[in-house]
């Protein structure tokens, strides 16, 4: 899985119907340094992540492994998001401290 | 899945029977500006996306969940035409800009 | 899927009895300007590619869901040989030019 | 599959119910001089590796073969603890040498 | 599929049931001169190559279509032992060479 940052959403009307429903984030991966990289990629989202909250996200075949979601064509899921994030005994992210 | 710019069309006629009728579009990936990048990838068109729209790109397998797809060998797939694409409070694409 | 121009093949004897009769084209994927990059990929042709040819690759799980390859180990093929690529409105690749 | 060494812990309280209990790793990808790359991935843990080890890891559907994490929507595990590497007659990582 | 070379092995005596008694290659893809690349990745072997030989690499869910691996947490595999490269016309490798 990735660490990424939420930083946007995607609107897409004319789509398969497979994907009506689906909110769509805008993610930047997180580098060693927790600042985001610039690059963007987008993950639906069934966890009701934020603008600016940290997310986990699994790619691949993954991402439709959930009951009922077998037949959407999604190749990335925000599936936790984060509350920290521990890296050689300090913490390169606490939620806590963003808010 | 990823942010693309159509950028043309492939046309193959000796191909596997099972990509009979397929349209193929020719892609760029945009970059954090929203320009298309210096590379291309190939997807097939679901959504009937012209040269010029931004749509959302899905690879692997889901680019064969649909049901009637499972045995098309495609790896990426036009599942959605972008309206908008919002970061940080801006908007970083509008369709109705375009036209 | 990906554009790649058809460089070489590969021999392997002593293999796994699945890939039995397959034949393997190394492959350089091709840049924005049509000019293959200093890459080699290779993959499982069934549509009679030969060298100097531009073919469509599919990779992953894609070079599988043809009938009776299910169980072959392999993670990509050639599922067309590309006639044209056209990009804003001029032809990157017409198979015609090449010979 | 890719070496990598542990170097910290993810903590997600909001995530999918298909993820409770999943111990979730931070995993530096390790170069061709046994130095951590300056790069993050997360794996799910199903070996027990502490910070400091070094860990086999896979990736993609790979993650949720094991019987009953079929459902769970993970595309990285650490499938191993790493005793030794061995790389051209010379030990690249010893296990031993580390405590 | 990747051309790669035999570099090493990696034991890990701590992993999952389902790995016992695969043998883990360690190996370098090759770049377009034929020479190893400084970068490492590890590959289950059932073909028995050994260290110094070029070997194609299948990655993914590829590398559990034999029957009897599906249950087997790898996601690539050494699928045969190279003979010969191909490429332009001239032999990128030759195995005979080699000995």
């Amino acid at each position: 899985m990735q660490i990424a940052r939420v930083c946007g959403t995607v609107v897409s009307t004319q789509k398969l119907d497979s994907m009506r429903g689906l909110k769509l984030l805008v993610l930047q991966p997180i580098d060693d340094d927790g600042q985001p990289l610039p690059h963007y990629e987008v993950a639906a989202d069934l966890v009701g992540a934020g603008t600016g909250e940290w997310v986990l996200v699994s790619r691949g075949s993954a991402a439709r492994v959930e009951s009922g979601r077998e037949q959407c064509p999604i190749d990335a899921l925000a599936i936790g998001i984060i509350d920290t994030v521990s890296v050689e005994n300090r913490q390169l992210y606490n939620k806590k401290d963003q808010y």
